[in-house]
């Protein structure tokens, strides 16, 4: 007997498109893609005939916990948001905060489709309790900053614990890459020892790469290279890397990236909110590049959803270049699944296919913004609200029915929050 | 004994920010606002206590019926769309998918928040009476193409017949306003034409300005002028008019703009969508030009969502320009309903003041992604969704709560609405 049947939904597929068929789940992997018809026993069966059927959202880059930030200094330049708002709030968190920010993103991020999140932050030991709770997927690293000798071999054996610690845990859920905060916090000689603890523990690295226009000058001034070409110097570009941002890239950057693998999150609400410009996306994919969707954090965005960040891809480089066609409908919601999957190293992520994991959302289709159904996958992208997700599922676990947390206590987890927040703020109401 | 008290609600405003309130509504209108205490008796009450209570959204541009071509000719050239897909089913449109298609759109928009809607399209009479049979608030203008003297002439009669059978009807609910549609399919006598009919018959006018670049090169190269001053020319902007998209506008455009006190919709889904560009708001902002919000029709969107035009609009010049202070949410907040009733010369919709029209929306705010409380404005700017609409009040009437259409039969209007789609795709399994 089998886990699970869903029977009978519209399958969305990038490359595949719109078809009815029945997915088989067991252990935790779909085993089966196709017409089911009567056959088999299962412990638990849907009835998808009336919803689409398509991977869950695989959110590329974030900072889980900064959704304690959500709406605090919007709209100030980057460096009065960072510094007046941004540091001394975050210079208050502690593991508790963090994993209360964390469960709220985790709750967000749930109903809204995604599956698996990315996070670079502190206090990981709390976000992996986090996800090991609540059932969702996650690419965790411990964000390391590398200015000094002292803080930097710190941050590597903190590191080197948390992989030991979590990287498989949860049944597998959890994955742990190596997390070197940026070209401009992190010494080329930093980042070549990053690389090579990379190799010894096999695991893959995020960082940000030319996230500002800012960033790129002060590195050409200060080394005479584009933040690109430090990290390929470093050899960390020989790792797998996925890199977010990349905003700013100039002259050769796209053919360095190309060249060596090298994965990227575009984070375009982010990118906009801050100012920072938009990323050249197709002309990294025109070179071949993996690109996956991020929200990064909420303090940047102002929300986890991804189905805006399809929707920002899919308009702005349509918009900024004057051309209609850049990014299709299927392309973008490739980069929010099964490209989002490659572009984190997870082979058996973003896809409705035998042997990969079950991470399989359900959305409603009788609505009126999803009316007439002239297209369901263009609908996905250009028309779709999170609370069209009807039924969400990780790892062959059913989190999210009829739009509701089935197992967590979402009005305590949403006031364990606002309490946190209030104290990161120095609020007296608050701690 | 007054219609309606709404108790204790977070009143946001683009001007006055977030304050509790009381408002008492009457007749349709608000009139009152402030603290009512026990004071009173009221024929309903409604605690808000949990609730932000705004404006409801004001849609400055579109097309209602063209819902029934959501996601029809997606990610194509703007001509092969125009030419293969969208212009010979509108060819087939008669007046009943008119009607359904915008019962459709309707149904969408209010379940979003939007008490007042734009249009301008074919069969009108069917447009008023959904308009009027729904309870939303509408400003409504039949199409004018001047390329012919005879189709010229024609299209001025039925315009002038529509204004005398409907503006001011259902208790002042629709407006009408005539509508050329763009200098490149009016001659600029013709535009001198409707100009003259609006003073007779004192109603403003709206119209399509510089929505691409090839339409201010072709116009230049036609008449050595750009649209705007076409326009200007034709007199037109001697009458209150709204010009929607003003995209490519060139040297000395935006001061003809402000002098002439034209009013703009700017419809940022639909010109990224299209590849038409990105409009230049915050120049026509700082010399003083009213700017409200459109979503355009949904084929080009493809939704109706005010909340995703609010959100574009505040993150793509921040990301256009690299200049994260323009368009802080306090103006995209006003862009959506304040400056959005002025843009379309509605001097009593889009604000919550006494003697205004009882136009009302109270979000939910108990919500993952509203959490936690730091600045309500910016929430409903960034990070708010449709489905946080739980109350939409037209004219005083409730016409959402909990979320549900309370008078529409929606199962029936998205039955009706996929019908005629497939009718005019020119499907069997429809008509």
């Amino acid at each position: 007997m089998e886990d699970l049947l869903i029977r009978n939904g519209l399958l969305l597929g990038a490359s595949t498109g719109a078809q009815r068929a029945d997915i088989v789940v067991d252990k935790g992997r779909i085993v089966s893609v196709g017409a089911v018809g009567t056959m088999g026993a299962f412990r638990r069966e849907m009835d998808a005939s009336n919803h689409a059927v398509m991977p869950g959202f695989v959110n590329c880059h974030g900072h889980a916990a900064m959704t304690l930030l959500r709406g605090i200094g919007d709209d100030l330049p980057l460096h009065q948001w960072l510094e007046e708002e941004m540091w001394p709030r975050e210079d208050r968190l502690d593991g508790e905060a963090v994993y209360w920010g964390t469960m709220l993103a985790i709750a967000e991020m749930l109903k809204s489709g995604t599956t698996t999140f990315t996070d670079m932050y502190f206090f990981m030991d709390d976000v992996a309790r986090a996800v090991e709770e609540t059932g969702i997927r996650a690419v965790l690293s411990r964000g390391m900053i590398g200015t000094s000798e002292e803080e930097g071999s710190s941050r590597m054996e903190d590191s080197e614990e948390f992989v030991r610690r979590w990287h498989g845990a949860a049944g597998g859920r959890i994955s742990v890459m190596l997390g070197p905060h940026a070209p401009y916090t992190c010494s080329e000689t930093y980042l070549s020892r990053v690389a090579n603890l990379s190799a010894r523990l096999a695991v893959p690295v995020q960082t940000h790469i030319s996230e500002t226009e800012h960033e790129v000058e002060t590195m050409l001034a200060r080394h005479g290279k584009t933040p690109v070409e430090i990290v390929r110097d470093s050899g960390l570009m020989d790792r797998p890397l996925i890199a977010a941002h990349c905003v700013d890239l100039r002259q050769g950057d796209i053919e360095i990236l190309a060249e060596k693998e090298v994965t990227v999150a575009h984070n375009p609400g982010s990118n906009l909110k801050l100012g920072s410009g938009i990323a050249p996306i197709p002309g990294l994919l025109e070179k071949g590049v993996v690109v996956g969707l991020g929200t990064d954090g909420a303090a940047s965005n102002n929300n986890l959803d991804m189905m805006e960040e399809m929707r920002l891809a899919a308009l702005i480089h349509k918009g900024a270049n004057r051309q209609p066609t850049l990014l299709p409908a299927e392309t973008v919601f490739s980069m929010a699944t099964e490209a989002g999957g490659r572009a984190l190293f997870l082979d058996d992520v973003g896809r409705l296919e035998p042997g990969c994991r079950a991470d399989i959302v359900l959305m409603c289709l009788n609505r009126p913004h999803l009316t007439p159904a002239n297209n369901i996958l263009s609908h996905m992208v250009y028309a779709a609200q999170p609370s069209d997700v009807d039924t969400v599922i990780v790892d062959g676990r059913v989190l999210v029915e009829g739009g509701r947390l089935v197992e967590l206590d979402e009005e305590k987890i949403m006031a364990e929050a606002e309490r946190c927040a209030r104290q990161i703020s120095g609020d007296n109401n608050g701690g």
